[in-house]
């Protein structure tokens, strides 16, 4: 029994859009430590002997620290051989993922990576948003709306100044004040969409412009409280080829039909 | 039969790392048209009956215009049913790919997207390089290298000021513009990497500073004329976290070991 760590990205959320390499992965797991927005039903792959474990948040129990999946990690593979950490998205795209790698790797565990599809850059792409589009955008920047300090990254500051496609991670709790941002450089009138569970059951997209989304969210109780769930939220003009992006508009009265 | 396109993200060369939706997409496909980067061991999952066609550049050989593929995908999707646009990475990542669903949904095609790996992320994580890292990097920004124009993009100019990861994509030819902008900058000193031909065979990893790369790069011969090959460029602290890169700075005798 060798121990070793296989680090696998299982996807936005679609049970289909993991890779064929993540599921021979788990399909040779001797232990799985999932995350919260990993899709159970991979769990199916994995063989019967398989030791499987939540390691995510849930209302109303406990939730692990890094330093104890971490710890989890190696304690599991020296003990049970082939341990597959699947998480979310992509584990290196705001996953925590090298720490784990870095952690198990100084304790002599043999690593590998197998990427995954982030939700960056599918949501938008299943809802007909390209991060990039000839004559359009020709660069997407992509950052988290939740810091370790709790704070707006300071990036976001550069980031809504750009000609960058802006996508947020994670940023669904400060979308008043992504909105207040563009607002107070001018740019409130920049497109903006908000997809929530994309990818899932429940998802839910909406489309607008940073000035009226926050009050456009709470007409439809996304973000509020009991509603929660993942969100992507994607700012720049190729929002504006989606198809409702015009029909919002002549909606709104904005622009005459 | 009803006409129809699927736009397939292959991923960015392993041929196991392209969805199970879109291997299943290839298995009930009457056409499959495919570009430079994807891996050919991909068309095996296609039945018997499946009519291949190669739409990418190669040396000496016609390159179809976009306008022609746009035009070949309704009239064979018309003609025999069901199409599969192949395309490496993500196709909508500097992909064109929302340019092909336009185009078919104006002339009545019905279109799926299945998103792929892009090699953004994907081969600077198969590296152990992660493009966010908690207390490095909170985003990262990515960019073409080859404009529409053949200019570097104007988004550099900012980019190349931020705390962001930058990556490039499609920006070989233009390493020494990239690293001559980050010594103008007063940042010469930035870690960075690329990788080319990443997560295939022949892949080739050099580490250094921006400073260096271009000299680097010409030792080793990449980026010359015959060593042709995709590359991603990653520039950022997180390049940093490559174990050769405290190595190399030992090597070259700029950091005492």
């Amino acid at each position: 029994m060798t121990p070793q760590l296989t680090l696998v990205g299982a996807g936005p959320g679609d049970g289909e859009l993991i890779t064929l390499k993540g599921v021979k992965a788990l399909k040779c797991a001797d232990v799985v430590l999932y995350d919260a927005l990993v899709n159970p039903e991979l769990l199916a792959y994995c063989p019967a002997h398989t030791f499987k474990m939540y390691t995510g948040k849930r209302a109303g129990r406990h939730s692990f620290q890094q330093h104890e999946i971490n710890s989890l990690i190696v304690r599991l593979a020296r003990k049970r051989g082939h341990v597959v950490r699947l998480k979310g998205g992509d584990p290196f795209v705001f996953g925590r993922g090298h720490e784990e790698i870095n952690y198990a790797q100084q304790h002599g565990i043999a690593c590998e990576i197998i990427p995954g599809i982030s939700s960056c850059t599918a949501v938008p792409a299943l809802h007909g948003i390209p991060v990039t589009r000839r004559g359009v955008s020709e660069s997407f920047w992509v950052l988290t709306g939740t810091t370790q300090e709790g704070k707006l990254t300071d990036d976001l500051y550069l980031a809504a100044r750009s000609n960058a496609t802006v996508v947020i991670l994670m940023g669904l709790k400060k979308i008043q004040e992504i909105c207040s941002l563009y607002h107070t450089l001018g740019r409130g009138e920049i497109p903006m969409a908000v997809i929530q569970n994309g990818s899932r059951a429940h998802e839910n997209c909406v489309i607008g412009c940073a000035n009226e989304m926050p009050e456009l969210l709470k007409s439809r109780s996304i973000g509020a409280v009991g509603a929660a769930g993942p969100a992507v939220i994607v700012v720049g003009d190729v929002v504006a080829l989606h198809p409702d992006y015009v029909l919002d508009y002549v909606q709104r009265g904005s622009v005459t039909a």
